[in-house]
């Protein structure tokens, strides 16, 4: 005869003896903006704008649109705008769907540490949230801020056990993400802010066994909606647990078998997670891109064409040859999975984003033929995040370059140039180039905005 | 440098080799309503009738109020009831709060194999849907019955190790309930239906932590609103995975570390895990409900009143002092946790429903002197379900009660004629009396209904 109550109400230490989840919700509630370091701010930024171009960028695809029409019957008022389409929903929705299409691609940013994907949660509910109540641009990267803050450490405690046993990180750490950033907006207090972290833990999103199906791109988008609704609900006074990362039936003990919660609450303040932040140069996983970034530097350095091509002999990681070591890929989504491809679009186009990834790029004779000329040998002492190439020309001539870390790496970031020709690459096809511009104007200049809805309603499509 | 793809699209068996979600998935899809025995329909009519008078019962409490403050700004058009009040929201919004106010009391049923309680979720998600698309009485009881086959199903397969690290199980297998009832309204075909678990799947809810705090409740809810959302999803052709459950770093995998999947895939369309629901006659944690069933007994036996009774012993299981000792409660919360306050009120006033368990009640002085002459103590030879009591009386008397299984068990199941009593005494503040006689009615004659909205209709306040 089991119950499931619990023996007495009452028990569970006041917030005033805080441990882990106290802790980080009294920092939450009072930290401030103006408090933030320069090369955070600017940080967040650069982590806004490489999301808003993905979201925009996948705002086409399938996912996305599934997503809206099988759930905009039951939208609330068209309060926030869906980026890079013409619909508009009601800010829980909008966070739902601009996560999933900020994700589709797997373009977006990566805390390589955890390999939490940190801006699809926050600022998917972030920027949702401001078109229902005005947040200026300071403010807003604050909460953005925070909101990576808080998901990337509770990330940190847990990784790698949690990673393991099959949870997508994602979506597990990224809901207590979105639940402090819009917390943070609404102004919560600690108890209050406490109670959003709790309401955010019993509504993890994401197993990992939906990799490689239209449910990943859904995790990044749930936990945004599920961080702003447990941030909502917090704010009404609808109570939670205080311990809900640390207790014994808690979530960090719930989820994973090894936890570290230093890592939570050392530091607050002093060190950003969003300093490790990192922006993918190519559309496709990492393990590959040294080798697309040796053939590009190659292409530009010696100005290859296909035709000048006659070999390319790459000396990669193992674990290259087993995440992509397919042969002949048949479709977009299989070219991503092979090396051999990605070298040849690499050297046919000097760029590895979504458009060398379609099914025409796939199936182009050029590259086709390019790839078949592509060797890959697996050589343990080359590191994942290296590669050797050796490229014979058909002049007889033969071409070298050792990449030790990849673009796009935290050893070689991505400049501010690479970030925005990687967003207009991602909205060509769907802004004018002049939108295109406005809107990335708008990103840079985030911290002068009164209001930072404009920015939404600049990647509206009419 | 980890990557979160995996290896190559097109890697998970087709649906044409089902494992355990293929299995269920297939059942799910080709299941008939006429199929359904007489005695399953009649349980189904049961368990629907005793949640939806706790849903009505509990649609005052604050948790119910603050949830529906903080989200119906957001919510979409007013398709749905929100059983007991005035307000309408969209349907996903109304399967949340009406899932919420139907656990509220902890007062809803309970699978006593796994301690599901089975109904918050499916009969949450399926009322609101029939309120957008009309649905007949027959086929809402046969989702109905899916929905708790999946959800007790899922849950026999990993309880108790699910449930014994920290997991709501109510919330986490509750999910897969609304997801398949959802989808078997939506006659979703086999594929789409796996989807629609593999979205359920990705989205478990509740951590036990949370008991005792309201987000307790807005377990079932969020369980009713994720499985209807997933079902959405997969019927509008979102992809997920088709092994869910089973897959190494599946729901089950993931969640447990014990799995039974023949609790799962055997017998399907046999039996019923509907059969095994209970009811709960009073509003506390079953480990006291043998001793109030045991003095309300002997009050009706004896026409005992409190005057009457100078001492009241009880020998019980060590577990009810260990959950429910709590010998000077303050509040009515607090008196669900004492055996003394609950077999006071049971001789007092013959019943131990939410109003035997309110602050006055409490504070009532005739009751709390009678609570002041109850004894218990703990007897390793009595078995949880069952007490002996005896009594001396201020006349010298002398009464005794041994009860084996108390009343709501599944050996002494609640009658029709209880759950009517029940269902009148939790809406009797809410509804007029022919206003509730009518809804009672209704539930009834479930079966016979062309349109089950009328029922929720019903359940309005104007």
């Amino acid at each position: 005869m089991p119950s499931d109550h619990r023996p007495a109400a009452g028990e569970a230490p006041a917030l005033g003896d805080p441990a882990v989840t106290g802790v980080l919700a009294q920092y939450l509630a009072n930290a401030r903006a103006p408090d933030l370091p320069t090369r955070v701010r600017k940080e967040a930024a650069r982590t806004f704008c490489n999301w808003l171009g993905c979201a925009v960028g996948g705002s086409r695809h399938e996912a996305v649109s599934i997503a809206i029409g099988a759930l905009e019957p039951f939208s609330g008022p068209k309060q926030a705008t869906v980026l890079g389409r013409a619909e508009r929903l009601d800010i829980l929705n909008a966070a739902l769907v601009n996560g999933i299409s900020s994700h589709v691609f797997d373009f977006d940013d990566t805390h390589l540490k955890t390999v939490i994907h940190p801006a699809g949660p926050v600022a998917s509910a972030a920027l949702a949230f401001a078109e229902y109540r005005p947040v200026s641009g300071r403010d807003f990267l604050h909460a953005l801020v925070l909101g990576v803050e808080t998901e990337c450490r509770i990330g940190n405690a847990v990784f790698p056990a949690h990673y393991d046993v099959g949870w997508h990180i994602t979506g597990t750490a990224g809901v207590f993400g979105a639940a402090a950033a819009i917390g943070k907006l609404l102004g919560l207090d600690a108890q209050r802010m406490a109670w959003a972290l709790g309401l955010a833990a019993t509504q993890p999103v994401g197993l990992r066994e939906m990799f490689g199906t239209m449910t990943k791109s859904f995790h990044p988008g749930r936990a945004a909606q599920n961080g702003m609704t447990a941030a909502l609900l917090a704010a009404g006074g609808y109570t939670s647990s205080d311990r809900a990362i640390e207790a014994k039936r808690g979530w960090a003990t719930v989820l994973s078998t090894a936890r570290n919660y230093a890592e939570i609450t050392e530091g607050l303040g002093e060190r950003f997670e969003i300093g490790l932040n990192t922006y993918k140069p190519f559309a496709c996983g990492i393990v590959i891109h040294p080798a697309i970034d040796g053939c590009v530097q190659l292409r530009r350095e010696h100005a290859l064409t296909p035709e000048a091509v006659e070999r390319i002999a790459l000396r990669v990681n193992p674990l290259v040859l087993e995440l992509t070591g397919k042969r002949t890929p048949q479709t977009g989504l299989e070219g991503k999975f092979s090396v051999f491809h990605a070298c040849a679009v690499a050297i046919a186009e000097g760029a590895a984003g979504e458009s060398q990834f379609s099914d025409a790029a796939v199936a182009n004779p050029v590259i086709v033929a390019l790839r078949d000329r592509v060797q890959a040998t697996a050589a343990p002492e080359i590191p994942p995040e290296a590669v050797e190439i050796e490229m014979t020309l058909r002049d007889g001539g033969h071409v070298a370059k050792s990449v030790r870390h990849a673009i796009g790496s935290l050893e070689r970031p991505m400049t501010d140039a690479d970030l925005e020709a990687k967003f207009a690459g991602l909205t060509d096809s769907i802004l004018s180039p002049s939108g295109a511009r406005r809107l990335l104007d708008l990103c840079w200049r985030i911290e002068e905005l009164g209001d930072v809805a404009d920015i939404a309603r600049a990647a509206a499509i009419a």
